[in-house]
C-alpha cells in the first residue's frame, strides 16, 4: 500500500539517545517526516525524508498572514507490537474542513492516510509502549508561497511529524472562567484548527496562570455567559449524574475525543446532554453541590480532570469522587485506543 | 548612529534586473534584510544580511500556533534623493502592542529604529521615485522556538524586509457588507496586526470576489449591524459633508493612516466624527443621496476609494464627485509623506 511513497532514510537513527521512560510531551521528534508540496496548482508526490529544518523565503505567507492549520493524533503499540491509530480519517476530514476555511488546498485522503501509514512503518520503533505514552502525530499545512499582499498563497506544504510523548498534563487542573477575553468570533475560524486560534489564547492564559490557575474556560465573546471550551480542549460538565457538553458551532472545535466520549458515555448508561451551558448554572450547581465534575477532552490529554474553577473573584472547588466519570471514560476510551478492549465502533485502525 | 549594526553585503546586487517603471506590490525584494533573534531570554545583536531563505525546525511554533505579528511601512525618496519615513515610531509602538497580546517579546525601539535606518541606508537605491511608488517595508516577528505544545515559544525572530512597490490597488473597489462572517471577536486579537487575523479573512473575501466584489466590509460579529473595517484597512464614510470612521476597539486596528487622515481632515475644515456606524444608516444614506463617499485607509493603499457596496442582495452605487474627500485627503497626506508639502505635524522622518 505504501510502496509508492519514496523514502529517504536517515543515515543513523537518533533513537538510542531517547529515554522512553521519561518522555516529555511533543518535544522529542522521530527520525523521519512526511512532506508533500502544493505547487503549480496541484499536490506533488509525497515523500518521507529525515526530520530536518525547513527552508522558506522571508516573504512566505506563513510568516505574515497566519495561513496554517494542523491536527493532533496518536499512534499506540500493544504488547504484540501491533501499531494502531484512533479514527485517523476523522483527522483528515477535519484538516480539510480547516483547509477550506483558511483557503488552503485540501489534502487528498490517500496522501494523508498512505503517508501516515508509511511514516509509522518507517518510524515504528519510535512508538512508546509505556502506559500513558504514545507517539503524538502532528499533521500540518501552511502557506509557503510568497508575497506581501494579504491574499491566499500559491504554494503550500503538508508535513507529518511525530514525537514520542508522555502524558500532556500531570494531575488535575484549576481553571478560570473567562470574563473579558475570547478565543473565537461568531462567523470566525474558531471551529478550525487554525494556528492563529492558539496564539490568541496565550495572553489570557498567561493572565490566568499569573492568578494561580492552569487554564482558561472560554466563554462566548458577546455575553461571556456561556461556557464553550477548556483551554485547547472541549469541555464537559457533570451536574448530578448528567454529562453535559456545549454544542459545536463556528466557534467550537468538533473534537474527535469529544464525540467519542459522548458515544461511549451513552453506551455505558451515562445520561448526556449537548446544549448550551451557562456560567450561572455552573456556579449555582457548584454552590448547591450538584456540580460533580468538570473535565477537558482532546487528543493530547484525552481527558483532563478539573479540580476547581475561579469566576468573578470567587473560587469553587469540585468534590473528590470515588469513581468519577472522567476516570471511567478515560479508561474506556484509552482501552479502545490501545487495544486493551473490544472496539464495537470500528474506531481503532490497526496498521 | 547605525555604525553598531553589523552588515553582511550581497556579493552582487540584483537591482539591475528590476523594472522600476512596472513594479508590482510587495513581490520584488531588495538586496538585504535586517534580522535579530530572541534567544536565552533576550534580544541578540541585530545584523543586516543578504535577503535569503530562513531555516526553521518543523516543530517551530510559527507553523503550528500562529504566533506572528507584522507591520507595514513605506519609505520615499524625493527629487533631491532625501529618504524619508512616515511616523515610523508609531509602527514600532504598535508592533509592540501586538507583541504583548500575542505573548511575543517586545522589540526594543532602538533595534527597530536603528535597524530600519541601517537597512534603508544599505538599500537606498531600492527606494523608487516614480509617482505612487515607494519602498514597502515589512517588519515582522514570529515564534521560532519549537515544541508541539500550545504555549508561547522560547525563541523568536524579528526581521525587516523591503519591497519596491507600485500602487496596492488599481482603481476603485466595490465592496460587500458582510452579514455572516467576522474577522474579530470581542476580547480577541482584532486590534493587533496578528498573522491569523488575515488568513481568517481570506475565505469570506473569496466568497465576495466570487459574487463580483473586490473586498469585504467587516461588521461586528454579534449583530452584523455596525461597520468596522474595510478588508485589511480602516473604513471612512462620508455622509453629506461629514467624514465618519468607527472608533478603535479590541476588534479594530488603530491605523496610523486612519488617525493621520482624521487629523488632516480636521485641520482642512472637514467635519469628522468618530462613532459607531450602523449598516442601516449607510443604506438609508445611500438611498436618500446623502452618502457621498466611502473609502478604506491603510499604509499599503493609503486611501482606497469605494465605488459602491452590496448588502442583503442589493447593490448601491456611490456618486462620482468632482473633488472627493478621498482624493483631497490622499493628496494632502502623500504630499507630506513624500516631502512635496510642509509637514506641520512632525510626522515625516528624514534619514
Amino acid at each position: 500500500m505504501t510502496s509508492s511513497i519514496e523514502i529517504q532514510r536517515v543515515k543513523s537513527s537518533k533513537i538510542a539517545s531517547v529515554d522512553f521512560d521519561n518522555l516529555p510531551f511533543g518535544s522529542v521528534y522521530s527520525d523521519h517526516m512526511l512532506t508533500c508540496d502544493f505547487v503549480n496548482g496541484k499536490w506533488q508526490e509525497p515523500k518521507i525524508v529525515p526530520f530536518a529544518p525547513i527552508t522558506l523565503d522571508p516573504s512566505a505567507k506563513i510568516f505574515h498572514y497566519g495561513q496554517s492549520i494542523f491536527e493532533g493524533m496518536k499512534a499506540y503499540k500493544d504488547t504484540d507490537e501491533n501499531v494502531m491509530l484512533f479514527r485517523p480519517l476523522e483527522n483528515c476530514k477535519r484538516l480539510n474542513k480547516s483547509a477550506e476555511r483558511l483557503v488552503i488546498p485540501q489534502i487528498p485522503e490517500d496522501i494523508f492516510m498512505d503517508g501516515l501509514k508509511a511514516l509509522l512503518e518507517v518510524d515504528s520503533d519510535w512508538i512508546p509502549t509505556n502506559d500513558g505514552s504514545s507517539l503524538y502525530i502532528r499533521p500540518f499545512m501552511f502557506a509557503s508561497g510568497t508575497g506581501f499582499h494579504a491574499s491566499p498563497a500559491d504554494a503550500y506544504k503538508f508535513i507529518i511529524c511525530s514525537a514520542p510523548s508522555g502524558p500532556y498534563f500531570a494531575g488535575k487542573v484549576k481553571v478560570l472562567i473567562e470574563e473579558k477575553y475570547a478565543r473565537a468570533a461568531n462567523g470566525g475560524v474558531g471551529y478550525a484548527k487554525a494556528g492563529g486560534n492558539y496564539a490568541a489564547q496565550f495572553y489570557p492564559t498567561q493572565l490566568a496562570i499569573d492568578k494561580g490557575y492552569n487554564q482558561v474556560i472560554w466563554t462566548d465573546d458577546n455575553s461571556h455567559q456561556f461556557i464553550e471550551e477548556a483551554g485547547a480542549m472541549n469541555i464537559f460538565v457533570r451536574i448530578n449524574d448528567t454529562l453535559i457538553t456545549s454544542p459545536t458551532s463556528d466557534r467550537i472545535l468538533d473534537g474527535i475525543t469529544r464525540k467519542s466520549i459522548l458515544q461511549i458515555a451513552e453506551d455505558n448508561g451515562i445520561d448526556t446532554e449537548i446544549r448550551k451551558i451557562s456560567v450561572g448554572e455552573v456556579v449555582e450547581a457548584a454552590k448547591d453541590g450538584s456540580l460533580k465534575e468538570m473535565f477537558g477532552a482532546g487528543t493530547a490529554a484525552v481527558i483532563s480532570p478539573i479540580s476547581g474553577f475561579g469566576y468573578n473573584d470567587n473560587d469553587f472547588d469540585l468534590p473528590e469522587l470515588e469513581n468519577p466519570y472522567a476516570a471511567q471514560l478515560k479508561k474506556l476510551i484509552t482501552d479502545i485506543q490501545t487495544n486493551k478492549s473490544e472496539d464495537p465502533y470500528g474506531w481503532r485502525v490497526m496498521l
